[in-house]
């Protein structure tokens, strides 16, 4: 089992040895200026990424055929340069099968995926609208589907990019449709509710996240918008008698849920619901940026009271926390 | 007491006389092109305008002392020319005191205003925070203030432009915001509360609505959010020992509530409060604009299923109305 | 059969009578300021609109039972009003079966539809690649569909705004893929031909053009792109064994062919002949806007060697026709 | 007393000793490759920054309680890789009480602030508005704010960003408004001058500027233009019979003079007196970033004629320096 | 002689008659809705334009053979429709010589341009650099140019949109540059005043102004930039030896002085003078603009301490007048 | 001659002795952390850029006397730091006469530039406009020009960034004007060829390519629109009787190029021609920076079927080869 994360490599003091398995991101041959070949990895785990230098690969305790993508178990000590941490690694050799958990190997949701789960299926099973019902049990009843959307990231690095990313923002929206279809009689709940969990649904085909968090080739060129629609007109079209509009709704929702044309929605929201799902969507996204900021900023040693870096989620803004400011100065 | 209003006259067959009372919004001196000179009127009352001709304006029955701003009683029938309704006026003459009622002659909130207030109320009631609940109390306070905040529009014509409007505005942000600081562990509930009770309390100077609804001169050279924290400023120096840093968090909220520089915030929101604020703000005019939008295409004789004319609240797109477009098609 | 075109009546008199079909786009109840009522028409046929005025409804000889979308025949004379022209109606009623083509009511393509057709084929025909032929030979298989790509114009009023003006736009793009194609040899010329004749068939669902050109409330929600994309998805879905890499790209090139996210398209062009097609189409769209343009200046009696007023399509410039200035100037 | 500055560094021979003051920006505690900790400083006066380095932090001739903010003597010499220089310090402790003057340590007005000041007070002397002047003589009496006046830097780093450079912007904007005031006689003189004192007086606020330049948390969340705004408003609160008209426009001067929404002015400026105060505003702060370009070009070493690099300040552009570029080539 | 204007007419009874002459700007054939043919005319003098109508063209009092660009002597009374005045005209013929002069025909400077020369030619006077001096020497000379420089106006509508507005718009701009110049000791003044008279020198060759101002198609298809380039091109090939340096600067100067890409000028100032240019130039534009708009609200009847409307030559603002607003209140 | 280029060193064993022939680009003193002078260098050739390193700068094999912009003989190896390869220099020499080819020393065109020439003198040939022709001859026939213009760059680095380049993209437009032109009948293929030829003439002037690309002082003040223009405008006044309208528009071709005011045009394509030339220009530019890009990831060592980086030229896309991607596929 892992015990030793590299949020916790922060604190080590130098040249003390540890033991722990990271996620091999990246592996290159280099050279110093003395004309020595050394490796240059690239590890991480689920709590971040870290540098390692191998500065004798051919030491025999350095195994020579581990690839990017394996899980390798690594003996070294911290050392710094600037403000930078790094490894120094003395022994290496691939993980055996069953010693490291591929779920500790990335960063994932610290909520809990099975209770996220239910909170989604107590949503369907809300909706009274038989049609929109029978959509959604149609796409949540197909296996591979559902493990990969249980696994998501959210996005690769803007905002809930973790796994479980997608379904922890999903299951949040969920609530948050709740209460502000509650609050506007003009909204079509179910049909929110429905927009709300099949918005991102692309997503599932767009990312890969087996190895660190990208884009496939196929994400790329067609992006997760599309990936997502062709997924429920597929759906629908298995599904008799699904009423017209209804389809042209549920699609308008997905293609419009950016907002803006230029943010790669080929068009605006023209019906209430689209609207709304807009507003939480973007909403949550900046909601949960904000939090995992100031995450951040502790975790990087920032006085409570002190403003954020610039955020580039949030359009390069500096970003402050208001309890801690406020609390700070005892006021 | 005035018993036919504008929005009645479009059903009204040509030719019928009637007699109802009007503010007069404009008044010019025309010609014919027989050369005959004519008075050509803008009459309102809260269902809307309406062009009124006085084709004899020598006859004693049209008196000739009256302004821009006066309730007059109008004797006169409906003509119509190409869409459009207007009135022929053959007598004319001044209200009496007590003939007819102010508020009748503006659109109004079709709510009750005293409700509204009691919402206002019971939401500053609520707040845990001395300091705030101490600043709002001294701002409402004030018996000029609290009897603009009742009456003000919140716009001159883009989204709840009616008397109480801004009330009416506010008092749904109430609610939003309740539902999503309960969503959102990170923001500060009394903080948001207080930030949607004054982010538009400049509109009562910024604004006046006596006469039709228009920009005070120093409204546009100041703009609402200048003179709402200058109203806040004053206030709070009014209230010995505010904290100054949570001065500064409500003045950065009223600040930074239009989201963007290019809206007329000189500041872009960077606590969570001021998020939140500036997305339920926005959402809710938009929401309120559809609503609008909606009851004006059905005022006007449009299908329930056709999508509206462009919409200028909402970037030129049309909207469409869902429940009434899934309905029509028995969908 | 229609001989009187609404082209020929700027030449005519005022007061000299004629018969003519035209299409019924328009319809309104009106009423003069002497309070007569009146009718007043938006007439149709393939070379433009014409207001026409029935000062007379309760005349017999004017039906009473006719709709916007029926064709009529009209007994009447011209007459001016600034500098526009209009109809006196003095008869009217709705034309019989076979009295009068449909055709002749809408604006159409100057060019023979079969031969363009024939254009169409061979460049299917042409191509060496079997997925790709498969996948064009199954859509055009479809009778429905292939009726509505013979018909349908490219857009409801930018540029090749006519029956079968689709058509036309694509056989010119196929001539011109095949020269750019041979000019670059980077380029997959089948990949090419096979994006020309797909980028825009989602256009005969976003539009309808029974009874003027206009946006299907479907085709508003969902765009040309997105409904284009599905039909391709569902076609390819019944081709097994159809290459998944291909695919992608046939989809790519549906998506990005607008060229920038703010024109629609929710992917830019990556791949060349991507970035080929969104260069030709938006070529040929405005050379075709500059014929009509200077076509239009000729009609409306501008001298040949004067500027062209500011044209929509092109960015509001003013447009120069080479040839007929030089020419004026015996240059 | 300081004699030897960063700037005289550049031409110091390696390795020669010297002794001097300066300001610690900054200091972190970092690890050599070979495992052995230093100390990296962040040195400033008011010539420049330079890096320093203690190789040996443990040697006793290097103190251990000094801050970020503290004035410090160091002995060292230079070292330099790639094109920066840096420096090696071998001695380090506090400056006592008197050795070293804080106006040295940070760059600082190269004019006579008492002079400057003296023109400021001419300036307000030279009012005939009574009103105006009992404005200014009001604020101006303030020795906290006179005090901060003298001292504010214009901003952080674009242009006047040095001690004094807010009063050196505000005196040569005087002249400025003086000569244009005269040329335009649509100028209310004593309207404008008030503008050009009053504009930026809420830097004084939104700057620090005791251990180098920064924003203070405040500054950042509300912004000078309001800081600004609230202390004309509170001063003018406490002036019996101010006129409300004269307040608005002073008011409204603060708000519109960066000109655009976008630069964070929340109104345009809608009088020639705020079209004026914006225009010689933007010209002085950009002749006043060239002339800085030139000189650092100088500094640098470049040659009189080449082009500047790319300037921030001025949208990116290259700069040349005419008189240099013409006497360069005898021309 | 031309003693009544058009500006005279707005305050004339209707009906009554009055002799003057005008430019025809327009001349077109109408009919009446009883079919009754009559003459639209635009005509113009230098206070402005007004629409004429001849009710009876077949009346021998009116003559047959104008065209757009006669003077014409009109005999006629004033009527009135909705709020625009228009001459109906009784009897129409063509001007013969030296009954009117064509400087009354078409707005221009209220300035006597002989003075206006004057100021110009002190100006290159004073030049000290012999090179420009004889560059600018050498255009003045050319009397065809010096002719069209003297008489036209510095734009179709936007600012100085009068005969002689060009020269106008120069001289108040030597004014200001050599304000400016003494101000800055980084600026040539030579440079700048040079660039100053040649900057918009082009603008004789882009507009006419004979009958109406309007673009030539040579001015809009190369711009007064490149018109005015090309003629200190060419003057610069025939002085010997002049420096290739100062030619280059001249040259920027013209080029950059709109200040910005989207502006036309395909360069950025680069160099002090060229900056400067830039500034003063938009800077009094926009001043003469608001002089403009003050003069035109006055004109109108609105009230001194009224906002004008929208103005679109400074960003859709409305504006205000300062000291009429202040004067107004007694304040 | 030389025989070893910098792209082999790529594959070069660390340590290995090798000679070569190299453009100096840069060369500065510096320093080791050790206090030892060394020199480092930037070498070029027509293959690429690589630093080089002479850490004994006093051996006597190393000369004293070269500078920026010589060709130096250089022994020395290949050493290797994190991904980038640096020379070693052990001896280095200027080049004597004749031992080097200074084309081999700067990137090239690999296509032969005298069958390139031939081409573009084959299109002048094709010309049946006797003022075009003229036109063309006039300017080919002078010879410095025409050196100039088989030797420039068409760019700095943006696109055909090499020798020769502007001559290798006017030749592909000339094919592809062909193509166009015999497409639309509309266009004038003489004219849209003269554009052709002549439309980035201006380059050079705008560019210098002895050692290494840049641009002039002159260029980066006037730009290559306005020096091409100011070429086309003195070799047409040397030709009688050249017609002023023909004039015109190739001079506005040239203008209106780059197709938008903020790309650098002063105009926007307004003749068919000048729209025409913008399209295929911009088109022939991205495909070739799509070839270069492909061939650069190629060199770089990825896989034929991934996504290149993000590509400046075209937005910042990532870009796909389509045949590549398919064959790897075995698609």
């Amino acid at each position: 089992m892992k015990d030793i994360y590299i949020a916790d490599l922060i604190g080590f003091d130098e040249g003390k040895n540890f033991d722990s398995f990271f996620l091999v991101l990246g592996k290159q041959q280099r050279t110093t200026k003395q004309n020595k070949p050394y490796l240059n990895l690239t590890l991480g785990d689920k709590t971040g990424q870290i540098e390692g230098r191998v500065w004798d690969p051919g030491d025999p305790r350095i195994v020579k055929d581990f690839e990017r993508g394996d899980i390798v178990k690594v003996r070294g000590c911290v050392s710094r340069f600037d403000d930078r941490c790094q490894i120094k690694v003395d022994q290496l050799r691939k993980a055996l099968d069953g010693e490291a958990d591929t779920m500790d190997m990335l960063p994932a949701t610290t909520l809990d995926v099975g209770d996220l789960w239910k909170q989604l299926e107590a949503a369907v099973e809300s909706i009274a609208n038989p049609d929109l019902k029978r959509l959604l049990d149609a796409l949540l009843s197909d296996a591979e589907l559902t493990m990969a959307f249980r696994e998501a990231p959210a996005a690769r690095q803007l905002h809930h990019a973790w796994l479980g990313g997608l379904l922890e923002h999903v299951v949040s929206l969920l609530g948050l449709a709740d209460r502000v279809a509650a609050h506007y009689p003009l909204l079509d709940r179910d049909l929110l509710v429905t927009g709300v969990i099949l918005h991102d649904i692309g997503k599932v085909r767009e990312l890969e996240w087996e190895t660190g968090f990208d884009y496939t080739v196929e994400g790329i060129l067609l992006g997760h918008i599309q990936m997502g629609v062709d997924l429920v007109e597929k759906t629908i079209a298995g599904l008799p008698g699904f009423p017209d509009r209804l389809r042209t709704l549920v699609l308008h929702m997905i293609l419009s849920h950016h907002g803006k044309l230029e943010f790669g929605s080929p068009k605006l929201p023209m019906i209430p619901e689209a609207l709304a799902l807009n507003f939480i969507d973007d909403f949550d996204a900046k909601m949960q940026a904000m939090t995992s900021e100031f995450e951040r900023s502790a975790r990087e040693g920032k006085a409570p009271d002190e403003l954020t870096g610039k955020v580039w989620a949030l359009d390069q803004r500096q970003l402050l926390n208001t309890r801690a400011w406020l609390k700070t100065s005892g006021q």
